[in-house]
């Protein structure tokens, strides 16, 4: 059972630190570790030990979803509950995630237990839960093939509805009503649609303008399924494309392929990230490329690894991440394109099949 | 103009906590303050200057959006960035927010300045900016009018669309498509559509379940209004209630009006929340209230103050917070109403208008 097998690491990973026990609130670090998915709740792990601590409101939620853990239900706040029950419980050295963890959050932890034991008993241990997470066992790359598919499914479904007819916002909307009647959890973050001059806009939130009669419609978007984010884009164009519309396609598409080309167990996030950007200095266009080449995905839509300039980690099989350079000319146009991609042994294999040929609808 | 008021306001506030800076890191509070709405960003308040950094994607935007404040675009990590132009600018003492900052970000922001500065620079200066959107001001109230409007408009349209040949999830579906269409931002948060036994789960998730033929259907949704929440829930009946049925709404209702009735500038939230559980109480339903009276609400979906009991905040005019006792018993049925409440001099006002009478589709 992958949860058994998570807990086993994870624990491993404590006692290696010198750690007995583990505190854990962090949502999607929760879910992975026991199952639940409610928005409040905390796991401690202590051994052989693990417990849910969640309020009222879950009950009937954790005793339902929670897998491996006994369920405790808390009135009153939270923290100060799992803090009291981990000092009762003789833990020496607890860790804790500083990268989720405020600095007001540490300062009830620590109030919460006795005055002789506030500095010792909370440590930082890194995102341990956080780093296992980077590389997915066999249910979650098949969960994130299926969230992939369900996406590119979309996409294609999408083409036949494209019209100049249709705003920004109508299109959002129709992807996420059809999205969520397929299955799909939720949208895995505020879907874009950007016409026109707005494709030139990164992060373009959808408004009510209508798809242009001609020039670049950026999607980007993902599904969630069974918890689990996709995530993909595709710059289409309505009517024929000008000449330097789709040279400029052509360099974002073969930034993207070099990419992809490039991903391996081993090779470090920073490689990746040159090898497409590496294709857009030589075209004069690096300078429009404003953002890092990809990110990591899962339970959340980004988690590690960042594919950016000079990042060093090294990629492993397992691991899944996006690759999606753009070009983006302020008042003008942007061309993004963006596939999941898994490393494996020997390269990658890109869970996003839709295709990346240029269509003008 | 509002963000001069409130920058003059933070600027006072801090100048009397002894600092003469504020690094403010929260999406919600930076919006506040300069109006910028990008996902990546810091604003540094230091006396009279104030700068918005954020990242290349966000050039565009931050430059259309940002209001009061200089823009500045980094390359690479932006929270070193920004305290090192904060040593850079000469600040003793810059204050930052202990609820929204990380353990770990504090520990980036420490290494980016000069090792002799590392504990001095930085000092927890509360929820300064939280605090000041406790209360509303007149702009802000007018657009959360608006909000609730299209909240209760919603709800009505609905009450015309709901049928038992529909799941859960349709429904959620089409509700934020209509709000998207009549010019929504976005869903305040994720819809709840619970029919039937699933209603007695007050944080319940839409399925594929149809509406039930008979029996409760919660509905528990806002919309976002040019960045501002609504948040209201109504329990509607399909089919005939039964006596039972009918006796909790009742007692359901009778706690929302008491709570509500409560509502007053230097009522404690504790005293707000007691209301509404002494007639649960009476009625001998108060185990099965699981939850807290309600929440502040603005540009996040829950804010401060909380409505819970024995919180001892007390209420000001200007305040905008939900009212929202529920009935969930196990594996038959739940109630909950809910209403968005403006504090006011002289009482409250409810800003949700939708009729709480029992309604049988």
């Amino acid at each position: 059972m992958a949860i058994e097998e998570r807990k086993r690491r994870l624990t491993k990973a404590a006692r290696a630190a010198g750690l007995d026990a583990l505190l854990i609130t962090h949502p999607a670090d929760i879910r992975y570790m026991c199952g639940f998915t409610g928005s409040s709740g905390a796991l401690v792990v202590a051994g052989r030990r693990s417990l849910l601590f969640t309020d009222g409101r879950y009950t009937e939620q954790a005793h339902a979803e929670v897998w491996g853990a006994k369920v405790e239900i808390v009135n009153g706040p939270l923290l100060a509950a799992v803090c009291a029950w981990i000092e009762a419980g003789g833990a020496q050295r607890c860790g804790y995630d500083p990268a989720h963890t405020t600095v007001a959050a540490l300062g009830l932890m620590r109030a919460a237990v006795s005055p002789g034991r506030r500095r010792a008993l909370f440590q930082t241990a890194g995102e341990m839960v956080g780093r296992q997470r980077e590389v997915k066992d066999a249910a979650e790359i098949a969960t994130m093939r299926e969230a992939a598919g369900m996406g590119c499914a979309l996409f294609d479904e999408m083409l036949q509805v494209l019209t100049s007819a249709r705003s920004e916002v109508e299109v959002a909307v129709e992807m996420e009503g059809r999205a969520r009647r397929s299955g799909a959890d939720r949208m895995s973050f505020e879907t874009i649609v950007a016409g026109g001059p707005r494709s030139a806009l990164p992060h373009a939130q959808p408004t009510a303008a209508r798809l242009p009669r001609r020039g670049f419609v950026t999607l980007d978007f993902g599904v969630v399924r069974h918890g689990y984010c996709s995530d993909m884009t595709r710059s289409v164009h309505m009517g024929r494309v000008s000449p330097e519309e789709r040279s400029v396609y052509d360099f974002v598409l073969e930034a993207q392929t070099e990419a992809i080309a490039c991903v391996a167990a081993g090779v470090r996030a920073g490689e990746i990230d040159e090898a497409a950007r590496r294709v857009l200095r030589r075209a004069g266009l690096d300078t429009f490329f404003t953002h890092s080449t990809g990110h990591g995905l899962g339970l959340e839509i980004h988690e590690q690894p960042r594919i950016g300039a000079k990042q060093v980690q090294e990629m492993k099989p397992g691991m899944v991440i996006t690759i999606e350079p753009g070009v983006y000319l302020e008042g003008r146009f942007g061309v993004r394109i963006e596939d999941m991609v898994l490393v494996t042994d020997r390269g990658s294999e890109v869970l996003t099949t839709s295709t990346k040929a240029l269509i003008e609808l």
